[in-house]
């Protein structure tokens, strides 16, 4: 069984290359919840929704959020009220029904973990998807003196600000959800996709309890760099890591990782930085990492599952 | 200046036809918010929405709510997890463009009122909409021994079932909306629209100091009759007048208003009761009140606005 610890475009992509190469029923995937947000009422969970919507080959490849084939007549309509978060964070008619299920469900007291068992059954995903917890948690970004949302500052903002702190509202008091720590304790292999490591990954490590789980796992666990060649391949990750201290480049993921991970995997491109890799106390893999499509993917996938990452990283 | 007292279908095509014969500036309507839920996170109003549509010649035909050439893409993709309650309350795509903002304002801080306004501002409706109150209130219904929320009894039970009690949940705290009690002092004609007198009329009465205030107008007060023929046009409120106590006639709708209104405006179908509505002591004027499209609509609104209806109340 492989445990994968999610975050939004970068992990579904990763997922969706493991189920081409080994059993989904063998997958579970603990998925970053601190992006939820209840915007017009509604509670939406961006990661979830990503990560579901793509291991379901529903997703919009355009933008990799959101449903291909999307309308957006209830947009357009709030629009017309001159709704100023309409035009920032725009939800497709389609994908408007999944938040109006979980809307519904929380509202009704079933636990967002529940809940997201209903939405992946819906969609005939064959992996376990876990919110990494049930609780409130919430991802706040501080920009120029101000602590925004995450969605405010990664939507709203185009993250093209520069971050000067990241908070865990409600990490304190959040629970792992049900099931997370359970799967880390019986995982033959933990994987840690290639996802921002502070705000995708980080938000699940600052649940009380799943870091030192993991760190109990640390020979069987395979990070992938969401790193290459020095930039991230979607997303603010590089600008955030610079803007928080830390290198922008393979060696600065790895220092994040060490104490969690045995190996890296790192791209071709970044193969000069293999031995620093190593001199941080991973096993650095060379691979192809960019995931351009589903034969990427699955490439990618076989090289995470491989004796190679494993054997050397136990050895 | 004229203030209508208005639930939903009835009310809305009665205030379509006023416009066509009177400045819509002078028209006030004082709105039912009891029927008000929220469903899917949404706040929703079925009354305000239902006039504001039908004002703007924006509502589905057929149905009588929500708008024509709606698309359901949101509710098909909620039905598609099984969500019971997309199955029973279905909102167009367009419809929750309207639900998503109200959502939004409300929990922003904005009262309902200033909601309303804005909403009935981007449909270009010349009259002005209040809500009767801004905050909660919530009406109930007891079939079989059991309390329900209005719009399951109403859209989930199809109102089929016998009512054996309405409770108004909320009224003794409730406050008239701004604006409400000062247009009904003011007001040179008042208005009791063919709506539901118990559950469309009643709760807009429910709220502390709008009956009084209606009472003490009374000379200068005129209603229409939603029952016609000993029949609700639409809607439950024959049977629910009869399980109720009340005589399902014009002459049960007199008893209802006497204290309110000075005249009751009667269907050409119920003729022959104008002596028993008079016995109750109501004026009885005599008109085609059913609005089977705008021309008759506009024909009942001038009967309304006529001196005959004023006069001989005043008399």
């Amino acid at each position: 069984m492989l445990v994968a610890f999610a975050g939004g475009v970068g992990a579904a992509r990763m997922l969706r290359g493991l189920v081409d190469v080994m059993d989904p029923a063998e997958i579970v995937a603990v998925v970053n919840t601190g992006d939820d947000v209840v915007l017009h009422g509604l509670h939406i969970s961006p990661d979830l929704d990503t990560v579901t919507y793509t291991l379901a080959d529903a997703i919009n490849p355009d933008t990799g959020w959101g449903l291909a084939g999307e309308s957006w007549a209830a947009m357009e309509s709030l629009a017309a009220y001159g709704d100023g978060q309409a035009a920032w964070f725009r939800l497709g008619d389609r994908d408007l029904g999944t938040h109006l299920y979980r809307t519904n469900r929380l509202a009704a007291g079933a636990p967002l973990s529940q809940v997201t068992a209903e939405i992946t059954q819906r969609w005939g995903i064959g992996i376990k998807l876990l919110p990494m917890s049930d609780d409130p948690f919430e991802t706040r970004i501080t920009v120029a003196g101000h602590e925004i949302g995450f969605q405010e500052y990664f939507v709203g903002l185009h993250h093209e600000v520069a971050v000067e702190a990241v908070a865990f509202r409600g990490a304190a008091q959040a629970r792992p959800g049900p099931g997370v720590l359970a799967a880390i304790d019986r995982a033959e292999r933990l994987l840690i996709c290639p996802s921002n490591p502070i705000v995708s990954i980080g938000p699940i490590l600052a649940v009380p309890g799943i870091r030192p789980a993991l760190e109990a796992r640390r020979a069987d666990t395979v990070a992938v760099s969401p790193i290459v060649g020095g930039r991230a391949l979607k997303g603010p990750a590089d600008h955030m890591l610079a803007e928080l201290g830390h290198e922008v480049s393979v060696v600065g993921v790895a220092r994040l990782y060490a104490p969690l991970a045995a190996t890296l995997v790192i791209d071709e491109a970044d193969a000069g930085l293999a031995g620093a890799v190593e001199a941080e106390g991973m096993v650095a893999v060379v691979t192809a990492t960019v995931m351009t499509g589903p034969a990427e993917a699955a490439a990618l996938a076989r090289t995470v599952l491989s004796d190679q990452a494993g054997e050397r990283a136990a050895s």
